[in-house]
C-alpha cells in the first residue's frame, strides 16, 4: 500500500522537475522525477504534470503541504512568485505565495526568485540551493558558484545574499555547438588538457572568444582536430570566459561550487588551474536541504503566513 | 525571344544562389537568385538546382562556361575546390577547378577558398568579393572588412592577402537571439544609441560578455528595456567583441568594408566611433567583379587551364 505523504518538496525548473514526497516523521517515501520542465509546459497544465507524479501519496480530505521553487515561479511558470531584493537573507516560507489549485488536495507554496537592482540580474531555484547551503553551513563566507544553463556567482556574507551575478555559459554552449558552423565539428567533449586549454585562452584573450571559436573549424578542416577535443576546447573558453568576467567573485575568495556532478567537476578544474581549491556540493540536495529548511520554518511557526 | 548566355557568374554561398548571365560583348542579360546555398542542398542536387535558373539561357551542342564561387566548392558542396594558402593573391580562373556535370551545356569551373597556416583559418567566396576590389583599386593597401555570418578581416599589401582572421559574429548572434533565453527579450534592432553603447562594453570589456547578455534578459524583466533596444546592445556587443578581437586590424590602418547595406552600415558606424573613416563597397557587386576578372584571364588565355 503507498504511504500518504505529510508535505512534498519540489524543485521545478526550465527542464526538469524534480520531487521528494516525505511521511510522517520527515521520512522521505519516494523521489520521483519527470521532464516535464518550465520549458515543456503552458500555464494551465503545471497541476496534472504535478498530480501525475504526486497523486498516489496525497490523501483524500486532506491538504497536503507542497513547497515548491524554480522557474514554476516565473513569469511563464505556474502562477509568478515575484522576486525578493538582494541583499537579503535566502527567502524562506515567509516570503512564498500562495497558489490556488483545482485539486483540494494540494496546498500548494511557491518560493520566490531574486532580484538585484544594480546592476540588474535575476535567479530562480538557486536561492533555495543557497538556503541549502546555509543551513548545513550557517557560518559561510565567501563566493558560491552555481554552474548550469544561466550560471550564477553569489557573494555571501553574514547570513546574506549580498550580490550576484548571471553568466550564460551553459545556454552558449548549446546555442553555438548546435546552432552554428561548429555542430559539424565538435561531439562530446572528451579531452582535459584541451578543456584547461581552452579555459586560459578565455581568461586571458576574452576578446578573441569569437575568433578562436571559428578556429576550431579551421582547425577540424585543416589539421583534423577531433570532435572531442573541439568541444572541450569550446566548453573551456566560455568557462574561461566566465572566470574573466567574474573574478571579483573568485579572487582571493573562499569558493564552493553547488551543482551536478559532471559540471562541477569542470568547474573545479578550471578553479584549480587558478590556484584555488573549492569545495563542492550536490546541487539537488542543496535544493532539497533548502525547500526541507522552508518547510521546518513553517511548521515551527504553525504554518505558511 | 530568350537570349543565348555567352558566360555565367555564380555566387554560391550557404544562404543564397546568385547568377549573373552574360551574352555576347560582355552585355548582362538576366541576373537571377534562389534561395538554394549550401545549407540546402546535398550533393546530388545543384545541377538541377542551378539548371532550374539558367537552363533557358543555354544553347543546345554548346558548353557555357560557368564560373562559381563560394561554399558550392566546400568539402560539402558541390565539389571540394580546395584552397589556396596566403600569402598570395586572390585566386583566379588558374586555381579554378574543372567540375564535370551530367548536362554537356555545362563547362563548370570553381574558384577555391583561401587557407591560412598560422593560425589555422579558411574562407570561401570572400576571396573572390576581394579580387573584385583588387580589380577595381589595384594599389590598394590596408584593411578589408567583409562582415557576414563569418566576418572576414583581411589585410591586403601589394596586391596580396597577406593575413586574414575569421569571426563567428553574424552566426553568433542569430544562434543565441533565437536559441537562448534572450529570444524572450530581443526583437528587431532600432535603436542605434543602444547599438553604440553596445559595441563600446563590447570592445572596452570583452571578458563581462556573457554577463552582459543576460544582463539584457534581466533588464528586460526588471526595467521593460524593450525588444529593438535589446537587440541593438545584442548585437552592438557581438561587434564591439569583434573589433577587440581584430584591433590589430584596424587601429591606424585604411579600412574598407565590403557586404550588403544593412551590415555594412553597423560596422561603419562601430568604427567612426572609434575615429576611423572606413570606405564602404556592396559585396554582391565586388564578387561580380570578382568573377568577371577571372572570366576576362580566362578569355585572354585563350580559356581555363
Amino acid at each position: 500500500m503507498t504511504k500518504t505523504a505529510d508535505w512534498i518538496a519540489v524543485d521545478w525548473g526550465t527542464t526538469h522537475l524534480r520531487v521528494w514526497v516525505f511521511g510522517p516523521g520527515d521520512e522521505e517515501i519516494a523521489h520521483l522525477t519527470a521532464e516535464k520542465g518550465m520549458g515543456a509546459l503552458v500555464r494551465g497544465e503545471y497541476e496534472a504534470a504535478l498530480l501525475g507524479l504526486i497523486a498516489p501519496y496525497l490523501a483524500d480530505g486532506v491538504a497536503t503541504q507542497v513547497i515548491a521553487c524554480g522557474m514554476v515561479g516565473a513569469r511563464q511558470g505556474w502562477a509568478e512568485a515575484g522576486y525578493q531584493t538582494v541583499p537579503c537573507p535566502p527567502p524562506g516560507i515567509e516570503a512564498a505565495t500562495r497558489v490556488a489549485t483545482s485539486d483540494p488536495r494540494l496546498d500548494l507554496w511557491i518560493l520566490p526568485g531574486l532580484s538585484q537592482d544594480h546592476p540588474p540580474d535575476v535567479m530562480r531555484g538557486e536561492e533555495t540551493q543557497i538556503a541549502g547551503v546555509l543551513s548545513e553551513n550557517p557560518g559561510f563566507d565567501g563566493t558560491l558558484c552555481l554552474p548550469g544553463t544561466h550560471a550564477k556567482w553569489v557573494q555571501i556574507s553574514a547570513g546574506e545574499i549580498v550580490s550576484f551575478r548571471t553568466v550564460m555559459t551553459g545556454e552558449l554552449y548549446a546555442a553555438i555547438s548546435a546552432h552554428t558552423v561548429l555542430r559539424h565539428s565538435v561531439g562530446e567533449a572528451d579531452d582535459e588538457a584541451a578543456f584547461l586549454d581552452g579555459v586560459q585562452d578565455g581568461l586571458m584573450s576574452p576578446e578573441a572568444l569569437s575568433v578562436l571559436m571559428f578556429r576550431l573549424r579551421a582547425e577540424s578542416l585543416l589539421e583534423g582536430l577531433s570532435p572531442g577535443a573541439a568541444a572541450a576546447r569550446l566548453s573551456g573558453l566560455l568557462i574561461g570566459l566566465e572566470l574573466a568576467g567574474t573574478r571579483g567573485y573568485w579572487l582571493g575568495a573562499e569558493v564552493a561550487i553547488v551543482g551536478g556532478a559532471t559540471l562541477t567537476a569542470k568547474y573545479a578544474a578550471a578553479l584549480r588551474a587558478q590556484g584555488l581549491v573549492p569545495r563542492v556540493a550536490d546541487g539537488g540536495a542543496m535544493a532539497l536541504t533548502g525547500l526541507r529548511a522552508a518547510h521546518s520554518s513553517a511548521v515551527d511557526d504553525g504554518g505558511p503566513k
